[in-house]
């Protein structure tokens, strides 16, 4: 039988959704919306929360905490939201977990919540084996960053390290060749990529790092019209997965 | 002699931060920061407005209206300013005007200020000659649009029109092949292109409206791995501009 979550317990959601501290402390995130919550491995459920007329709606959901409508606004993270809020328990991939495939994507540094949930939306859909991200990336956990996922989060394989060259070794091991996207490397346009590749995906202002950079086999460019300076990252990312 | 905006100025400004109809009714937008400040080119300025402090180390730059830099942050549309904020004039295309080229992009209902930013900037960069956006589409000339196109607004030619029927059979005259993005076409992966085309990109939630999608040529799909329902829009644009 729902109840009602009390004080506490909305603060604690609250929490989840301000604090990249209380996340990483409690191993907890939230997913909100109707579709994500649809998208979410039920054995990473922890609790679900809804509004009474989501509730009445939505006969046999598990629903382990029920709210006013009016009330449920202050417990969500959207402006508008649908009336179902979930935490969710995070999963935890180490380099030795992460499956090996074709195609692996190495994030340095991507800042933009927008960005980096669209990179592993995208990633899913190119059929990338998994997202090796560094310290320096956007927390996933962040309700903007799950919601750009669109779900993606429970099914792409990733992990964050401060020690990006042990999983780009454990990839080139398993046959891949590293490209880095750069402004100045060999056109993606005149290029041929092995079958197996990963590609670095560098900061939105500042491009890949050098510590990241010495990590790869190979530097290349997107060619640009124009007089564009750099495309945005997850457009990057998206034209380097598909080509 | 810079003067101070006054009280009048400063609400002009918001209005045309805030408000479409203003936009439209005065024919300006409002472009800010200084990357995009130096930008624009000189014959749009309208007039500049600079925080007291950009003022003095940028010596020689046209400068109208000058505040103190706590009160620019009211004027500003961003949360950090930089000090330097332009009110452009409108650059108005019609069909007839638009440059002919190999690469067209027509755009239906595209409603986040993100995506329709990213997607002019991508546009540029692949050389595209112009874009058709329909009356469904957001407002190019709102702040967060102007932003994401890091400057390409100023250099990509394109229209908004009530009817993309006109803009369409002009660019099939031209000689371009229109090619619909959707879920059900033929995989680009298989697909080759022709030299000249056009591609049209679809709403976020919706894809490609009826009307619209009877003015293509053919559909074709990007193909998806996983569970993924669909990719964000300027990632679909960007990897068809770019295959």
């Amino acid at each position: 039988m729902a109840e009602n979550p009390g004080i506490k317990r909305i603060r604690e959601v609250r929490a989840l959704c301000e604090r990249p501290s209380v996340r990483r402390r409690t191993g907890l995130f939230i997913a909100e919306g109707e579709r994500l919550f649809k998208e979410i491995p039920q054995e990473y459920i922890d609790s679900v929360y809804m509004s009474a007329s989501y509730m009445r709606s939505h006969p046999g959901t598990r629903c382990d905490y029920v709210m006013k409508d009016g009330d449920f606004v202050k417990l969500a993270d959207t402006r508008h939201p649908q009336g179902v809020l979930a935490v969710v328990r995070q999963r935890e991939y180490s380099v030795s977990d992460l499956p090996e495939g074709n195609l692996y994507i190495i994030l340095d540094a991507i800042q933009d919540p927008g960005n980096l949930g669209t990179i592993i939306r995208t990633a899913e859909a190119a059929g990338a084996a998994s997202v090796i991200m560094n310290k320096g990336c956007a927390d996933i956990y962040s309700p903007k960053v799950v919601r750009s996922t669109m779900g993606s989060i429970f099914r792409v394989p990733f992990i964050y390290t401060d020690n990006p060259e042990e999983a780009v070794n454990m990839i080139k091991k398993a046959g891949a060749t590293v490209y880095a996207a750069a402004l100045e490397g060999e056109s993606i346009l005149e290029k041929r990529f092995e079958d197996k590749r990963a590609f670095i995906i560098g900061n939105e202002g500042n491009g890949i790092s050098e510590d990241v950079l010495k990590l790869a086999d190979k530097t290349v460019s997107i060619p640009m019209a124009g007089k564009v300076e750099s495309l945005n990252a997850a457009v990057s990312a998206a034209i380097l997965m598909y080509r």
